[in-house]
């Protein structure tokens, strides 16, 4: 820290994004990247544009604002193109959040939250997962702050029914609650619908996970008018330009080409069940995910050892030293060969260990 | 405004981009980008990673700050790369401002400091041109607080000597001193080579202009390593990923490239003596510009007037309803022959105003 430093910012620890090694060629399970590329018109369209780059993209990003608009059966007032869902996030965070009005989300949850919080000084309230790592819907109800909850959850993988989203959206009727769907499109039920009837639901989305465009950055929000007006307010007073050229001819063309992603999506569903069946058949104990990517404990290692032993093997997955999930790790749903690559990986651990 | 939105935001009055009209194609003078296409290298570069979006992008955009070190001769530890340079300057708002520690800039100038300032809820004093637009280094010497100075300014075009910047820099030691060199290669002397002695003072950098690349959001920050290491802890609380791959890969191409920029520069100034000589001689005062804009006046009719007249005739340029600028506009250096659209209609209007 320098002597500059704001005082204010003493105590901020950023975010720890998974490692990205450049010393070796890993088969890459720990950042829930897509194995496969984006939709061949999602290449085209990107590349088209680089020729372009002398000029601002459009600060509304209307193009791509009115596909996902229409995909979802929304206006283009209540969609916000964000750089990453990151941005969305924080977003929200500086727009709903303040030194009096703070934010609940689960103990077990995306990292970045209590990150969004400590930066913009709002404070937060943890609400702890059930013994079985669900959610318990009526611990968030009159939660006396704005709500922000992962559905999928991340790292559990357990999706939140939408009667459940809807019964804590109405139990709080003065605070916004944020759904995060970074993950939904890999088995939960989007709560979208829901801002129809709902002025305090902003539901966040991404490209990086479904969409295969983790690498172009293109996230978004989607809200009644009046959220996405005081969420585009801070947009504008931080960088106008968020989105460029090329990342949102990219989300335009993703969205057209959705039936090639569509088929990808029923893939990675099989190799999860898949996965989840041989390590299951392995004494892992695994969560039944709705992600792309599982939450396993195994039984004959600990969390960190699992993580090492792969990692040595060249299998990176993601573990965290926290508490209640020190056992376990979270595996990203890979390509059918990397998934296989994985379970050998175990198996020569498991051969190691009962040496 | 929600009712949910922060109560400390309600002041909030975020900056107006250029326009960006869709409805015909005007002769484009107004957001100060380049006529010129990027590098072909560049390009290729660009398309060459959309095929790659599925994977996040490096976090350290590693390649691309090294490229920019090696070339300005510092330390890649010494850079950070944005997601264009309003990113690293609202990152210095929020590492270095606080309640207790303001910033002070020009009273005209870039008109997104004031928006950075109130949206991190920093407190900001403006500090008067001279009444020839110049900058008057005197009055930052032992300024009590953070400043941020555009050099060239905008949108005067006007540049202060690094000797003066030097002065600024050495008699404010207790407090950051950013120098945002958007234009700088345009005319100006770069005053990067000053971090090397000085731990107060960031310069800030884009590749919208001079590298063409308005489109593509690239930026970056220069400065000691413990204040870049500041502006880390914000970006990885804010956004890890905040370069996209394909950005990533133009920026560090446009460097490789330098010679086909170099010789659009020289293109530029020229066509900048031209168009200064031009204005002249039909009557306008125009300042000295360093940049790839001039700032001009007419005689003949009001700044409003002007706008508005070359924009009924497909040539947008800028002008801001604001105090002692009423009267001028900021009119952006193209191509040559979009200089002389620009000045056939500056004629008919002038004939139009005789009759």
């Amino acid at each position: 820290m320098s002597r500059f430093f704001s005082p204010g910012h003493a105590a901020l620890r950023p975010y720890t994004p998974g490692e990205q090694p450049k010393d070796q060629q890993y088969v890459k399970l720990n950042t829930n990247e897509s194995p496969f590329p984006p939709a061949p018109g999602v290449v085209e369209a990107a590349a088209r544009e680089a020729a372009r780059l002398q000029l601002y993209s459009d600060p509304e990003s209307a193009a791509v604002t009115k596909a996902v608009a229409d995909f979802y059966g929304v206006a283009p007032a209540q969609v916000l193109m964000t750089n990453g869902s990151d941005e969305i996030l924080n977003f929200a965070f500086q727009a709903f959040g303040d030194a009096r009005t703070g934010f609940v989300f689960p103990d077990i949850t995306y990292g970045f939250y209590p990150v969004f919080a400590a930066l913009n000084h709002v404070p937060y309230r943890e609400v702890p997962l059930r013994d079985d790592f669900s959610i318990d819907a009526r611990a968030y109800c009159g939660a006396g702050a704005n709500i922000v909850i992962a559905n999928p959850n991340a790292p559990t993988g357990l999706p939140l029914p939408v009667a459940e989203i809807e019964r804590i959206v109405r139990a709080n009727p003065d605070h916004v609650v944020v759904i995060d769907e970074a993950y939904i499109d890999f088995g939960g039920e989007s709560c979208i619908p829901l801002i129809a009837r709902y002025d305090n639901l902003l539901v966040t989305r991404t490209f990086s996970k479904s969409r295969s465009l983790a690498g172009g950055r293109l996230g978004f929000g989607v809200a009644c008018e009046s959220l996405i007006r005081d969420l585009n307010t801070i947009k504008y007073s931080t960088n106008p330009y968020n989105v460029n050229r090329m990342t949102a001819a990219a989300g335009a063309a993703a969205i057209a080409e959705d039936a090639y992603y569509r088929e990808k999506l029923r893939v990675i569903a099989e190799n999860r069940a898949f996965t989840t069946a041989e390590l299951r058949r392995r004494g892992f104990t695994v969560l039944d995910s709705a992600a792309n990517f599982v939450f396993a404990r195994a039984n004959f290692t600990s969390g960190a050892a699992l993580y090492q032993g792969l990692k040595a093997r060249g299998v990176l997955i993601r573990h965290w030293d926290a508490p209640r999930i020190a056992a376990w790790c979270r595996i990203t749903i890979g390509a059918r060969e990397q998934m296989e690559t994985l379970l050998a990986a175990v198996d020569d651990m498991m051969k190691e260990a009962s040496r």
